[in-house]
């Protein structure tokens, strides 16, 4: 039985909320449970400058949680004056994942900065940023179509993630932070919409995990992200 | 005519919504017509170095802005490096002005350290996280009464914030972004409810400001924070 | 009766040693009693990057406090790594101060940057600064006339600066350290040669201030600031 | 055809070299072909503050490249100020792994620290770090043996790394650089000698991998790993 | 010909004014022609972590030059966020000589901080430093032993510093910037009151120097330290 | 007696290798005794900014040292965020040194950059790199000179360095670690393959050194550097 009475293969609740502020080209609110991130994707029409004349852009992102937002108020890592080393794995894991979705040379030379900023906490926060952060995303495309900057949809694939895991000898599949404290493995996943794999990260943190059970664990992840999937479509065609 | 369709002495739309997320003692989303600024307060039970043993506590504050919150992104301070200026002159603006309405010897030695984070600016982001701010404050306080770890609630004053200023020569409340922007002066009153003064800074953006200006601006701001008073006193009794 | 046996109303002894070293275009050494501040005004033929190709200029302050000007060595700041709040915060007030004086336009592109280092501390450091910054500016001017790069003097305002405050119910000019650290109220107040506002900076340390309390201290800065704005003069004459 | 030749199973050269610097308490040389990574292990009689009291000790990792171990010189991460993101990632990665083969309680109040420096990188520096750092830690773990600072060898398990991937469309085990900078899926796995999963991290490079390529390059690394277990059994019973 | 028309072994005009500043336990302005440095000695009843408990204490000096010092404005390195290798090379050699002085075991658990801020820069800043410190680090050794903090007066020696060069061909000593500048090698020499040296510091800027151009410059600068050590007497004396 | 048995004039055993890792264009492992630095000089096709349009190229150093290297492990400096004032110090002794032997006209607008790792410590890190470095800048001029990007061989000097000291009363040549923590003073001296001197860099750790104690141990660096000039010819020859 699960903390949240949850089934072993079942999701939370999911909400994704469009337009959750107004400046950005894209913002999205994501809601799985209790844990909350606002996704914004913004655009700057400059490119880093190793793809200066290259005709290509970027698409990269940024990733933050409100001192607030855990059970412990954690320090604010501007006043720390660096980013953790947990920080920046998670914004890289992000923007790979972005990247595997769009086709940079359509996208021209510009960037994309899409800031996932987790105001409440409750497990799952980077799987949570992944699938909102594509939302907003195909947002901040449809402000540069819409205003003629670029000619097609240089989107190509959609990504969702989840997170799985061992918790009391059960593969489980969207783990909160209760199920994630006490997890044996840790594993998030990132799919497009066929089931092809973005990134598998797997993590023993108790006794090494075996085959089966990885096998158990990839099952559960293809069945939670089909339903992000349809999440995602559902709330972009509002 | 303001940009908004305000009278000069309007206030914006103002929204308080307590409890905006979970884990924190205290949190609060306030809104000033489009500036939204989330406050939380939360509670760690030890004091500054400087307090250990005197029996006394600290109440801090700190700022960000999301960087999905302005028209243009603004770069995320953690991936800098350093808080700019800005944030440091406002975030020791708000912590001086919430410790003007309690009594640190009667909280103890605990530390508040109260987060007022940017999701949205439309101008007045300092002022309103003030205003917000003193409402998660107070929330923190009876959790602390709950939990039975102070005896009387050490709030003693209240307090709030507003800005005004000169624009196109006419002095106005409650400055929006298109205002600020074109402000000849702009000037953050904070008071306490009997209108007394916490904290005054007025600066001539354009010309020098004559004394009858100031009285001016003085007059508005003290009719603006009754009103952010009353509302402050409606959302608590809710 | 004051610490120092002053009138209320009473500044401290003012002294502004003009070309005290002899690299920077302007270089002023002002006392206000024991507090004294270098500043010298150094001239840079670029400006910020915001403001190439618009030919206008740039002026900018920074403050300073040598490790051995208080009462107790404060830390370098050079090691620490980071400029602290409080010093930024000067800084800002400095430079915005001394932008109301000059025409940005007739400065051309270049940056004056006005160095104020504390080299003794006994109160009232950031308008001492602001005060004696003036008159390395306006050498700084004489310089470029000099050099026949600028055609006419871009000051067009004389700043001067002072602080007032509350100490033990009554209101005073001019503060010292003894005051200072006591003061119930702080205010700074910057103001033009006309006695228009530049910008007031007040702060309530103890119980707030009432409104009649406000006009009794800035009565009190605008009679300092115009001995102060005749110092200046006399000082330019010689 | 592989660029070196290899068959799409075969390691590359792999020789470990213990004791080969004198001051640390484990010191291994681990070449895998041209990638050379210089391993040592350091006993710390101290915990970090989190396990003092606890009867606990902790293993950590620190990885680091010489400026002139790469085809192009890197910038060093000392003169930056900064550890990127990269080399955060990697040595979070090699202390979770190296944590996964002893149990903390046994090893006593006490941190190691096995510092990983690229001497020479040719692709797969990770993964040969881990497989080096192993060893090195169990050398550290003898000296302890030795002066019997510890009753019985913390050690519980066996862990060794190796990069697998998808080139050219084909599943390769142990790229080199010419094969990880054109993979179109890059895969680190982390065993114990039971071939129990300790870590897995993939990224799709270009396309998404399917689960029959997952299954493909495991069985890979599983093959490479049982030999890079032998290894370093052949090389700790000299 | 020398650039100020000085002989070859002649010293420029020096002053020590002692209690220049009011707070530091030391305080000295050093003058040697144009070269400026401020030098006060700062006495914490505390030791580095290092020293706790053994009963020692400790001496150490920060180096800093003002940014309007020099011929163009410095960067200021608080601003910047570190300290150059150049201050930091200055500042280790002020304290090693400055404790070559002093009996670090009869001044007992307490630091000494000398800060030596150039207040106008030309040549031979370092040196002046170190003449101008010691006097400065006596000074608040009177300061301990009128408060009976310690028996004895820990000092047992006496610096003093000077810089010799060779320019134009010719072994000059005390140089100013026009001839540092230019010098083919520069060479700074720290000595004690016994002609004894504490320290030696020679670089060759152009071509290698001879043994025989060393003995020069060591004779010159044996000559210019007698009379600066006079002038620490003198001064001392008053 | 010294403690390694040697004569007081008598260098530790050196083993200089060639190509010791492949990507640098000089890569060489110098070994004093138990003390290895890995010297790597990397040629990038680019001046610092201050030298572009000039013809004149740059040579410059860093040196760290391994975290394992010594007998307690060191805290890695890009963990720390910033590089140490003796690591500065040491980096800007090499590249002086390095300069003195090369003709930056004649290297055209390129960087050198020889990083300077030390292995394993033992006493003379400094004076070892710094004669490792110039046979790895050699080798870079042969790379450039067979890619034709230079006419003929800038390096127009040859520059080697050795420590001594005063050990037990005693003046020693090439002083171990086990004598340069014990020893009176220290002394760094780098040469020309002519006898003359680049740099003299001499320190009295106890008592000031005298005259005679200075041309003994001068003396002492002439002999011992001559040994290393050969052996770096031999090196170079084979």
């Amino acid at each position: 039985m699960r903390p949240s009475g949850r089934a072993t293969d079942e999701l939370r609740q999911i909400t994704l909320t469009r337009k959750f502020t107004k400046h950005a080209a894209g913002s999205v609110l994501i809601a799985m449970g209790d844990t909350k991130v606002l996704c914004t994707a913004s655009i700057d029409n400059r490119t880093p400058p190793w793809l200066k004349g290259t005709g290509s852009g970027w698409v990269t992102a940024e990733y933050g949680m409100l001192p607030g937002a855990t059970h412990s108020r954690a320090k604010r890592e501007s006043a720390i004056g660096k980013q953790s080393g947990r920080t920046q794995e998670i914004q890289r894991l992000i923007g790979r994942s972005l990247r595997a979705a769009i086709d940079l040379d359509a996208l021209g030379e510009r960037t994309i900065t899409v800031d996932c900023d987790v105001l409440q906490a409750d497990g799952g926060t980077r799987t949570a940023a992944i699938t909102g952060a594509y939302v907003a995303l195909v947002d901040a495309m449809q402000v540069l179509q819409k205003q003629r900057k670029i000619k097609r949809n240089p989107i190509h694939g959609q990504v969702a993630a989840i997170s799985v895991g061992i918790v009391a000898g059960q593969s489980v599949l969207d783990l909160d932070y209760a199920e994630d404290s006490s997890a044996e493995t840790d594993m998030n996943v990132v799919m497009n919409e066929a089931g092809g794999f973005i990134e598998i990260q797997g993590t023993a943190e108790g006794h090494a995990f075996r085959d089966n059970e990885l096998q158990e664990m990839l099952a559960l992840a293809r069945h939670g992200i089909s339903q992000l999937v349809e999440a995602q479509n559902a709330c972009l065609q509002d």
